[in-house]
């Protein structure tokens, strides 16, 4: 049995915190395959790390384990928690991290990690990633049947996120994340534009005190110009081909966007 | 068959884009061995793409798949390639990310990736990483032929590489690249100091205002001052122990420089 | 036989050195599973190295090969070498990276590396992780027997390292490491407190011009205040919940700390 086990933590890569948890899942899975989607979460950004997790979380088969630790929650009652969504694991922290990976599956299922003889031996108050979750992770990549990492959980803990709001002709969103290139991704995806009968080709969008009309299929094309794109999580981004679109606009992560028709 | 796959993009590490990648990767090849080479590249920046690739691309053992995406013209009409050079295989967009490797090849056989069968469904406009380059590079790390990614490639693109000019006792070049410890290396090898029968213990070196004439074998020694090596990629580099030679001198990539003999 | 290689460097992640490296180790370990504690020490720092190494060394099963390079001794008469330790196993620059790894060790084994054949070839002067640390570091994880890397190593460099000063109900000793979340990690471990009789659960501490007599067992709790913990590593931290205990103290790595009884 080889399973992938992915990990993403707001632990950074200067110290040897990853490190320590990827030892305790080799110990336990010594085939498994270990794959970071990132660390470098602004400490304690739960939300985050529950869009990143989400936007990646299908491109691994199913059988993967899903590691996810931001968790400034370590040690006080918050409960350490698997889920199970669409036939891939996910191990963490019971402080909304798995929201909207729950939300998108079929029919999750959640376990509080109860079984202390797979911890780690002593489990320290503060690095619960190497000592809890990183043991519980290696053991499901090593074949552990899911039922088996601890009792039923039936209350695990949500995100707030707020809705998109949707009329015919105008949809209401937030910015969900900016990512490396500047472009600014907001919660608004392609079925919320068929669902507002919006032309995905053609629409409008206000942020800030811009208004941008301009939609494209990529990202090549004249320079310094913010312009409108389905970006490759079908969600509505704005972007600026060789520029950061964010540092452009003066825009930001729950920054309000109105998406509207254009005639 | 396992293969190693090799990853260099300018994706950076805090979204979501390399997991991405690596999931459909071991969707395709759950025993490839997968190896960041860098994803710190500047957005775009195709050239230190190249040199950064082909600094490395031969430590890694014949079979190895090489995979880079440094993509601004994603989605547009640049078509998506594959090269065979010296037995390792390299998957990537045709906008010369492949020339250095590409010349100093001894057969290089090209192809264009169109067996869209390979490909993630649908592909996106905005991430080729993830739906085309990533998918084949799995694909032949999984043991598919390099024959059977696509059609021929007769013209890829070719990137500008400016000449070293070579006279005796003299040779023209510029900075390809500046490490992080702040070492300035040049595209000067130690061939063509050869060539312009100048000593590689004794040579000279100008750059912006500076003249340095000291030559080391390796970094130790005396702090705060520039001297010349020959360093690990046998280029001639500028260096300084314990601080940036780049800062001390006020140097960047693309500067030129010249060697010279010293008597 | 299919081992463990951690690397540990200061190169850095926007170069292709880790890579080259892999590149080496996989070339003679197909199956080596490689792990990166970090490449984000400050270049030439040995003694964070040493402190990060000693941190997670034990969480990887035995058997692992801990690769570690901070080297700016590189190409002049510092040797390479080898340890064994408590059934596992470290190369690297005989620079005392490896000081607390052997202080803490039953029977530590030292070897230098004189075996040349297992070197890549041709070994150049600046760049020992790639041709010398590497190879060696995959023909142990291929399977070498530890004695056949070299001959034996009678006197490795010590770091020099502060000794913590213990008296009953008072330790004096410094500043270890900051680390990502801003923790002000110290020298002081759970074994010191006992042996100066300190309760665990109440004890005070000097630094700078702050006294801090809130113990913690957690971070959770009221905000931007600093409080005392015994963090993750068994050792007397300094840390601040939701801000970085460093920047909010003005104290960094070397700093003194005096750890007191409190009635």
């Amino acid at each position: 049995m080889s399973r992938i086990v992915t990990l993403l933590t707001d632990f950074g890569i200067s110290d040897h915190y990853v490190a320590a948890m990827k030892g305790q899942i080799l110990a336990r899975a010594p085939e498994a395959k270990l794959v970071d989607i990132t660390h470098d979460i602004q400490p304690g950004d739960i939300q985050s790390a529950a869009y990143l997790l989400s936007s990646c979380r299908n491109d691994f088969p199913k059988g993967t384990v899903h590691l996810a630790v931001v968790d400034p929650g370590v040690g006080s009652k918050r409960r350490p928690m698997a889920l199970e969504a669409n036939s891939r694991y996910y191990v963490g922290p019971d402080n909304g991290i798995f929201t909207l990976v729950a939300r998108a599956a079929d029919e999750p299922r959640t376990r509080e990690l109860t079984r202390q003889d797979l911890f780690n031996s002593p489990v320290s108050n503060t690095f619960h990633g190497r000592d809890i979750f990183a043991p519980v992770a290696g053991s499901l990549a090593a074949g552990l049947a899911f039922d088996q990492v601890g009792s039923r959980l039936a209350d695990p803990q949500e995100l707030h996120i707020p809705d998109v709001s949707i009329q015919k002709g105008e949809i209401r969103g937030t910015v969900l994340h900016v990512d490396r290139f500047g472009n600014v991704i907001t919660d608004i995806s392609d079925n919320h534009l068929r669902w507002a009968e919006i032309d995905r080709n053609q629409f409008g969008c206000e942020i800030g005190n811009h208004r941008i009309e301009e939609v494209r299929k990529f990202y090549a094309g004249s320079e310094d110009k913010s312009f409108l794109l389905i970006g490759s999580g079908s969600l509505v981004e704005i972007s600026c081909n060789g520029n950061s679109a964010a540092d452009l606009l003066g825009v930001g992560r729950g920054d309000d966007v109105l998406v509207y028709r254009v005639k």
